[in-house]
């Protein structure tokens, strides 16, 4: 039981120093590798570059102990960055202590909704995001978070939340621009690009093998880092106008609970919401991905309150909102990573880091972070997918589309709740107008079959009617109308049989139908008969009266129903 | 085609003079009936009353001609009114010139919303209120309603849109209250209460036939204010502080437009919508209503612009939000109207008494009003529906106590959106986990049930497996979870067919587990086979690389696939 909500007690007992390799060196590997995206994403979301180090700490050590998956990294990840950055920027200015205070509420938020969530076991809810409004979103994110970062690559000031207003702004001050900042930013952009695109074919072609190669290729993010921090140092590029990362305070957080403030909580209550459900997204997928590589399980319950204790860590450390991150979960299983205990590591080496050497950071250059994230960040733009579902089906395009538009042009919250509400209204619409058939019966059995499609026998005061979904809210109109336009096409009616073999449910809305149908129908002497219904449906309907109203009866086959109806009138 | 958009042709050619005395007494009925409860919706809106009968004039002649129904009558109504003081109080102070103008912008904003819905064929939207949503909101909203019209009797000012605001407010000046207003506004209330509980039953106990006792009931408003009124000018109530409607500036409305104003436009962009959805549900559900009992149609799609021009007429002729109002509609049909000449005739009629009658109702005691309106939305709250809806299913139910408590405590717009939202979610959970069985066949048919119901032949190498609902992203990850569980459970598996023959969609979502199940099975080597298929899902899957991919076959029918696959390994 107990393991359950501390899966770390199901490995830990089990740990052998053979793992302890494997772990320790992966843990190295991390530390080196996700301190520079740490600080961009932070930098991303408006708040200090420390605060991306505090947030990759405590928060890595409690997912280790609560999260399911052996290998998932947690600290901040770019579209979390971007979506705090969007929901801070409307509650307080950028910079202030306010701004940073109000990261930590979010945390905060965002924990206690994880937490909620996963302790009702809500983990479902994730669902209602469809591939494409994810594909959409994280598209549309990619491209703004690129854009976005176009003014740390030229130096200038500039900022927004939408694509329009970001190239609105950097337009406006573009005149300001650093020459030194953006041939800095453009050519470790140019050696990021390259060494992605071509980096793994040279270095395989030069003879090294493959795995050593790819860890070289995701190494190239460090070496810019170190080779511009150098160039940076030696040549005091800060007094030239180029933004470095400057002074981090050394040290660890300090513990603390953010203050507790009605109105902040309040505004901020559904950005956190979103963050929560995006994180949990964006973290179960990949989870369950490397799970299935590996033949092990997540459950999303207990991921839900893992990543919700990652966030509260977050809340009390000086942090920001948090989630499993692909880059540095790639770069931790590829490092060799084989239980959370690389996780706890990574966070060990992050806190030397901070406690000790933030002083080598001070002259990394803001440019060389934004060229980094944008390399990284521009995978996200999924052409293919949107290609894809362009070619199987326009009504989910339309859902990608939106998303993607609306996220661009109103910022990340407005696209994943249009994008949502739309992909759902299509799908409610879609079933709003059910399949159903007028069957008659393939002569000789007790086979009925639709009276369009196969020669069938048939009585003309008899109409037997079989509707092929269940029947709620969305469609209870459209059976009322059809069966209505049915009564009054054919004069001769005297019986109908609904044929419920494929409703498995009537909800409330769908059983006022019924009620109403009966009625009428009774208006106009014809008799509503059922047939097939499913034993749950059945027991449902025993708890009204709409049995006791039934002007027909409830037959347990179509056959039933045709012999009993078909002699009653000859 | 002229006459789809303009129905008016559809009647009026036809018009003779036998319909037109129903018509003119119902005209002049409904004249006399709606003037007090025009004003009282206007008061209820916290605008002045004389918006109220202007809402009545250019409204009704336009739905007169583009409305179907062919007694639907149309104005001010008590939710629209609710709902719109609770909008424009949240941009505009009650009482100010910018107040009143806010209410021209919603009722534009509404129209034009309801045109465009209507020539789009939207008229389907309406469906995602259930009936349960319906239901608890109307039930709160009369509440709401009820209580709001305290203040009124009490004769105290006091203000609000949640139930919670307005006992808050009312109970802090309640030591204002004016006894003489208290006295004239319970016994009206005791008065309209006995008539309508008792009033029939006394009358027809009297020797009265039922038609006529059934109206002079409904006269029951009009007397109390004839009576009131007077006392109130005879005694100079206004004076000692009772409030009367006051004095009303004679004549017909102006024409105009509102003022453009983008930020007052996109603040009443959702108010205007939930408006335009909650007046076309209870307009339309009456609509068909009436319809349905005289063998008429109504088409949904033509009344949404009917409705539409309806708005669009109040909002240049300085009127407010309107639509198909349950009691002026009812009495306009027990008054004998037969065509929507009667709703041309009661509008001529509201225009002479808002040319030169508007002194009589100077002295018209706001109390009568509240009281009135009391009366009325009282029958609103539907236990009945309430207990049902428990009986019936927690589900629907927990949809229309969630819609009735946020109704009450944060106001009708977070109700209504929570309703429809908690509805939704509702339904998709409940399509999230589809009924699925593994089948077998049934000796010596050519039919398949459930292995786990039915005695049938099985093959350990082959799992038969049916789903009995169409794939989509709310249900797309709980097959692959329950698939690959399968494939977990039995080893000796080598092919899994899964049987379509429910399926009626398979969105972009569910192809992308369908990719990924192929995959993964063919990872643990097992073939992937779809038996069943309907022509247009086929057809779809057709615009994919799904089938390319696809490691087994697609099969007609499961007894193809079992004799084919069954043989393969014997």
């Amino acid at each position: 039981m107990i393991k359950r909500y501390l899966p770390i007690l199901a490995w830990l007992p089990h740990y052998t120093p053979r793992l302890l390799g494997g772990d320790l060196l992966a843990g190295i590997i991390v530390t080196v590798m996700v301190i520079p995206q740490s600080l961009a994403y932070a930098i991303l979301a408006g708040l200090p570059a420390v605060v991306g180090l505090y947030a990759s700490l405590l928060p890595a050590v409690v997912y280790a102990m609560l999260g399911t998956s052996r290998s998932l990294a947690v600290g901040p990840v770019a579209i979390i960055a971007l979506m705090t950055g969007a929901a801070l920027s409307k509650v307080a200015t950028p910079g202030s202590a306010a701004y940073v205070e109000a990261a930590l509420v979010l945390a905060l938020l965002s924990g206690l909704m994880l937490t909620a969530m996963g302790m009702l076991r809500l983990g479902f809810f994730a669902n209602f995001l469809s591939h494409p409004v994810i594909g959409g979103f994280l598209s549309a994110s990619g491209l703004l978070i690129a854009i976005s970062q176009l003014s740390h690559l030229l130096g200038i000031e500039a900022g927004g939340y939408t694509a329009l207003a970001l190239i609105y702004s950097q337009l406006s001050h573009l005149d300001q621009t650093n020459l030194m900042t953006l041939a800095m930013g453009a050519s470790t952009l140019l050696f990021l690009w390259a060494t992605r695109r071509y980096g793994q074919h040279a270095l395989t072609a030069l003879g090294l093998p493959r795995g050593p190669a790819s860890m070289l290729v995701r190494a190239g993010p460090v070496a810019a880092v170190v080779v511009t921090t150098l160039i940076s140092w030696r040549w005091d590029l800060a007094s030239r106008g180029v933004a470095t990362v400057g002074q981090i305070p050394a040290g660890l957080p300090a513990f603390g609970l953010p203050a507790f403030e009605l109105g902040l909580w309040h505004a901020l209550l559904v950005p956190a919401l979103l963050i929560s459900v995006v994180g949990f997204v964006e973290s179960i997928s990949m989870a369950q991905m490397l799970a299935a590589k590996r033949r092990e399980r997540v459950s999303p319950n207990q991921e839900l309150i893992g990543l919700g204790g990652a966030n509260l860590a977050a809340a009390v450390t000086a942090g920001m909102p948090v989630t499993g991150g692909l880059s540095r979960t790639v770069i931790n299983q590829q490092s060799g990573a084989r239980t959370p205990m690389a996780g706890l590591f990574a966070a060990i080496g992050i806190g030397v880091v901070t406690l000790a050497l933030t002083p080598l950071l001070e002259h990394l250059p803001i440019a060389t972070l934004a060229a980094t994230i944008t390399v990284a960040i521009l995978t996200l733009v999924d052409i293919p997918l949107i290609r894809q579902t362009w070619r199987y089906s326009r009504s989910d395009f339309s859902a990608l589309a939106v998303t993607m538009l609306l996220t661009l042009v109103e910022g990340v919250e407005a696209g994943i709740i249009a994008g949502v509400g739309l992909s759902i209204a299509l799908f409610l619409y879609r079933t709003s107008r059910p399949h159903s058939a007028i069957v008659g019966r393939i002569p000789g059995s007790e086979h009925f079959r639709s009276i369009t499609r196969h020669q069938v026998e048939t009585v003309s005061h008899l109409a037997l009617f079989r509707v092929d979904e269940s029947l709620y809210f969305a469609n209870a109109r459209y059976l009322e109308d059809t069966l209505y336009t049915l009564v009054a096409q054919r004069p001769e009616l005297s019986d109908v049989v609904l044929i419920c073999s494929a409703v498995n449910l009537i909800d409330a809305s769908a059983l006022e139908s019924l009620d109403a149908i009966n009625a009428r129908l009774k208006d106009s002497r014809v008799t509503l008969h059922l047939a097939e219904v499913k034993g749950p449906v059945m027991d449902r309907l025993k708890h009204s009266d709409f049995l006791d109203e039934l002007t027909g009866r409830v037959f347990l086959s179509t056959y039933a129903a045709w012999t009993e109806l078909r002699r009653t009138r000859d």
